[in-house]
């Protein structure tokens, strides 16, 4: 526990009223929304500026205080809650909110590390561009944490990542010294790359206050499939010749199991798309920055292409706004219906692309061995190689015998994903979660270099102390 | 100069034929192809595979020797020549040139850091890709350090620079130890961005001894005009309109002065591409992957549009592969045609997009005050915000004297450049050339953490000693 006079310090660079000591004004700091992740705080400071953020680190530099930054509070992994010690203090980026500015020409907006997703996104929109980062939880989510924990989601595909959507950065750094990093420039080979040393190093080598974002213009058409395929082999092949036959970008290439659909039918309010049943489907998005509607028409020539070909059976092209939010719905459903079927075991694993349809194999081989009567199922983003492999528990089975093969089942699957030369984390990050697991994916070289750069940059470890990289041996 | 035993070492490891002392089988190590920066070696080496530099690298650490990486010897600020002393040895990667893979399905090519870029290139061809990094050195250039230097080029504005191009790498670190990061995801959130951190750092952080590389669609359609603007701000205006109202990607926005299309026709045989003079020329290029020849009548559309709101006038569409070609030449031969005018100054800069039009302005107006009669021929990449501002010598004046002037036209221009939150190397990188200003244009910050990124992975400073970071004071 800090000692008073360093909480009193604390406390005065942000005033009293955002500095939160109090049990029940902490708790929503404190616990992560699906109560899997709790921790206690000596504090939880919300600063207002970057400079307080800059002083609440000098001070916990000086006195060696374990700093836990935390902006929307979304992470799936445990990064943004402090540990039980009641030591730790965390420093919510929650009120530092404003859209610093945004330009059309030059396709930016600069934004405070506590802006929300969703008013970037609305921001974008007010100079009719887009930002291309769309995540479920974008209206609590905040750019700070999106940047810091390197987010992903549908739109990866043709947009990138969260790094590659991010021109600059403000960061403060350990000793609370700030790095003003906000460059707007689509080229600059000025030196080291420092920008990407902290994008996605998840709170433990800087504070990330500000960031000047990548926008894009518009989509102006955009055609919507969901394609029946026998395999997710099929549903690469539809990939390779949407690509080649349309002249839209390929914006989505997700794929939906069979079980998907079913959970959605039955929990979720969604109608089957399509008149017969199949194994697999994938949806398919085009889209264009020219206006007129000619997606819709090169996406059905493509899936006529596509049929012909032996790829796809049935689809359906979305011929409204509605019936392409209702076939969202299925896409966007598959977490939360899950939940609904029993206990769900979660990977989320990536592979080469082209080793998707192996990786689904082989996994679903092995938990189906592990488990008899276990129903994975496996969703997401076909064309990034990147699979949400979740695992159902068996129908009427034992909710608490299933999640307690958790670790066993997380490790046969994660057997077949490092022999693919896939990853354990292609999205969600380490934090708590997977920071033991470290040593067992990375090499000794791989962990001794990312412990070279902590030391670098942190050199007292006082940022998000135990998170993403295991103590040294 | 290292002893005699430590040479005798180094030799031991990749064989006396691959050993070069000689002072004429150095020469051609030694010298950067312009003549602008020559310097001294204890011996070249020429390893032939990973372990081989590991090695090498290992015996430099223990006898604190500086070595200099080396690939294709075409890097344009001195990064890859050693200095005067004769102490260093230069590593070359020259013979390490196998491509080890390329796969379709998964768009990936891995390949050796000495294989020329034009290699990779027809590797990508060999299976109906393409790697979109094309620099007019592309004979000669070669991977490891086209991402050392994170490359630019004409195809940033589509597809990036070097390090978006760039999934995986293998870098032997500076005391030997191998990483292995030949990863081929696509996304992976497991710890700190190790990948971007050599990418970039010229050098002097580690040697990258192969990589992963991303491979795109082949255009099966592509349009190139050359559309006459009054200004660079109409220039900017076209490449909007463009990107609105056609369904192909604009892989191409370059600016061209009419003064370099004049040097063009006086001494690289180009044609004047249209009726009358104007200011300035676009040279915009749509690609899609869609066959079927409909971006010429898109782009013919968006011009017909741009001449009724007075952002173009006359324009032409290249109708043959040959004119495409001619077009292209014009482009082409800006850097080498100044050489036959004298002197040339030369700035490779870039600003925010849509303050393009104002460096040129601002920038222009401080070098003919400083140099009444001096010749600015502005040109490059328009889209990215990144022109090469270079400045050819009043006609018929003396050339050494014009030339005596480079630092302070520099300093000129850079003082707007920096004004306008610019960079003063887009493309070019540090190296020698560019080292000593590094603290006019860094942070006190900055520099820190770069330095503490230098000493945690190459504490002895045995990794291109001198280059890029300055000497803290």
């Amino acid at each position: 526990m800090p000692d008073t006079d360093t909480l009193a310090r604390f406390a005065a660079v942000v005033g009293a009223r955002c500095a939160l000591s109090d049990g029940m004004d902490m708790q929503k700091y404190l616990v992560e929304r699906r109560d899997k992740y709790f921790g206690k705080a000596a504090m939880v400071l919300r600063p207002g500026s970057t400079a307080e953020v800059s002083q609440i680190l000098a001070i916990a530099h000086e006195t060696g205080t374990g700093i836990v930054p935390q902006s929307g509070n979304t992470g799936l992994v445990g990064g943004q809650i402090p540990d039980d010690s009641g030591r730790e203090v965390v420093v919510s980026l929650d009120r530092m909110n404003t859209v610093r500015g945004a330009d059309a020409t030059e396709n930016t907006i600069t934004v405070d590390g506590g802006v929300t997703l969703q008013a970037v996104h609305e921001a974008a929109e007010a100079i009719d561009r887009q930002f291309p980062l769309h995540l479920a939880s974008q209206g609590s989510c905040m750019i700070g944490g999106n940047l810091a924990s390197n987010a992903g989601g549908i739109g990866v595909l043709a947009y990138g990542n969260a790094r590659d959507l991010c021109l600059g950065l403000e960061v403060v750094l350990a000793d609370g010294r700030v790095w003003d990093g906000l460059r707007r420039l689509r080229k600059d080979n000025t030196g080291y790359d420092l920008k990407d040393v902290f994008i996605g190093s998840e709170g433990t080598l800087g504070v990330i206050t500000g960031a000047v974002l990548r926008l894009f213009a518009r989509p102006r058409d955009v055609a919507l499939a969901f394609a029946a395929v026998d395999t997710p082999a099929d549903g690469l092949r539809l990939l390779e010749l949407a690509r080649q036959a349309t002249s839209g970008q390929v914006t989505a290439c997700e794929l939906v199991p069979r079980i998907g659909v079913e959970f959605t039918m039955r929990h979720a309010g969604a109608r089957d798309p399509l008149d017969a049943p199949s194994p697999w489907y994938v949806m398919l998005e085009l889209s264009s920055a020219l206006p007129g509607g000619r997606l819709a028409g090169e996406m059905e020539a493509a899936l006529a292409d596509a049929f012909e070909r032996g790829v796809v059976g049935d689809a359906t092209i979305a011929a409204s706004q509605g019936q392409m939010d209702a076939l969202w719905h299925i896409r966007e459903s598959l977490s939360d219906v899950q939940k609904l079927e029993g206990g769900s075991i979660k990977h989320d694993v990536a592979v080469p692309v082209a080793l998707t349809p192996l990786l689904i194999d082989e996994a679903t081989a092995v938990v189906e061995r592990l488990v008899p009567g276990a129903r994975p199922v496996p969703f997401g983003h076909l064309g990034d190689g990147n699979i949400h492999f979740n695992v159902s528990q068996p129908a009427g089975a034992d909710k608490a015998a299933f999640l307690a093969r958790w670790e066993e089942i997380n490790a046969a699957v994660h057997e077949v994903v490092l022999r693919l030369g896939g990853t354990i984390s292609a999205e969600h990050g380490i934090g708590q979660m997977k920071r033991d697991l470290m040593p067992g994916i990375k090499s000794a070289v791989e962990l001794d270099l990312m412990r070279s750069l902590k030391q670098a940059l942190d050199p007292r470890g006082i940022l998000n102390p135990h998170k993403l990289l295991p103590e040294a041996e």
